[in-house]
């Protein structure tokens, strides 16, 4: 039985292969924005219905970047960043609800105005 | 010599009196949004020269509510909310500078249209 040596060809494949597996994680990679819109309407109160927050104490969420809003609310979910709402608001969320909110709010487009 | 007798409306203008009193230290009230401009040089390089973030895992600026901004400052600067960067950025703050800072980002109007 012949045995297959290694080419740089395969190598290269591999090491491309290693690269897609390690990139499919990336948050909002595959993420579904309407699914994370319809998930988002438990953020309205604070966050306001476009993402513009309605609680003084609340940030905008709206156009914020997919990146961070993930990180912020797997950091509440793990209690790594505390706050008494969102510590309950995000202890449900699994990662695809995590990706999806960060899509949906990062697909709102917000444009800043200086005084 | 006439002792003057409290009044009503002498009651009601120490109540006010006292009420200027304890609403003075509310964030932003004295704030200099003009100093915080300034100040905020150094938080364009990841929140944009306009507050909107350009930086994948840097929240947009423009247009948060001044009382949130403020107390992100001052919870970077205690250690409660941990981020490398912004441990070193919030550190020298003073309470004025943090106030400045949030009147800033706060003044500057957002605008946002859902995709």
């Amino acid at each position: 039985m012949q045995q297959r040596q290694p080419t740089k060809l395969g190598a290269l494949a591999a090491g491309l292969g290693l690269l897609a597996a390690v990139a499919a994680p990336w948050p909002a990679a595959a993420a579904d924005a309407a699914a994370g819109k319809a998930k988002a309407m438990q953020c309205a109160v604070c966050h306001g219905p476009n993402g513009l927050s309605s609680a003084p104490d609340a940030p905008n969420l709206a156009g914020q970047p997919a990146l961070y809003v993930a990180a912020q609310l797997k950091a509440y979910r793990s209690g790594e960043r505390k706050h008494e709402v969102m510590a309950v608001m995000a202890k449900p969320l699994t990662d695809a609800d995590i990706d999806n909110l960060a899509a949906w709010f990062a697909s709102i487009k917000v444009t800043a105005q200086l005084p």
